[in-house]
């Protein structure tokens, strides 16, 4: 298995502040802006083609990320990995006693499978990994 | 002013646990190791050329990896992103009023010039950015 980083999420409350900073001081290319409606968030990402930062804004007061700035403040909030074959992935994951969030892949933004690791088994961190579907597969 | 997402820095308690999930179970690769002894570190990189993993480990009780470490356990500790001419870049964001820790670089690790950006203004992370320098000038 060869995982790369993908990108970082950031939780923010002040989508203005966060763009004002890594869009216009820091000069991060502004990419696309999707709603994932499952999650009730909308996310904006910033910067490069391998890697990028992934503004994400709650879109209702019952969304993951509304309570995550309820308990936290806006900061970092996970990071992805991009993997191959994500469902095979999560078996050897689990069989080797990880922790997951979610034992099979489930949909993420577009043309994306995703599923997310728990925080005890990667040092606290609230790592999701990412499967690229080919065009052909949606 | 054009900067790019270098690496994503997460505080470690348990380095074996760490090394065992991302390089392990997850087939990051490992790079180089590296002390910094002005702020009782020890990082660990891992994963690919443009971005990656900085494990950071504390070397002593008044590191500030210790500090954040024993106020919030292990987890995401800072980004940081690539710039070039970062005396200039911190002039610029200083005259559009952004609270920075070093309104000067500082060295980091070999062969870099860095400084920390405040939480504050940037929506709850700490933003590190950094400069490789050139061979010619270390």
């Amino acid at each position: 298995m060869k995982a790369m980083l993908d990108h970082v999420g950031i939780a923010v409350t002040d989508l203005d502040q966060a763009l004002h900073f890594y869009r216009d001081q820091l000069g991060l290319e502004v990419g696309i802006t999707e709603e994932v409606e499952s999650q009730r968030v909308r996310v904006h990402f910033l910067g490069g083609r391998d890697s990028s930062i992934e503004l994400l804004e709650a879109t209702a007061d019952d969304s993951p990320i509304s309570r995550f700035l309820n308990r936290n403040g806006p900061g970092l909030h996970h990071i992805t990995l991009r993997v191959e074959n994500l469902e095979d992935v999560l078996a050897q994951l689990k069989a080797r006693g990880v922790r997951l969030i979610d034992e099979h892949p489930r949909s993420g933004t577009e043309g994306t499978r995703i599923a997310f690791i728990h925080p005890s088994s990667t040092q606290g961190v609230l790592v999701e990994l990412k499967e690229q579907l080919s065009k052909e597969d949606h």
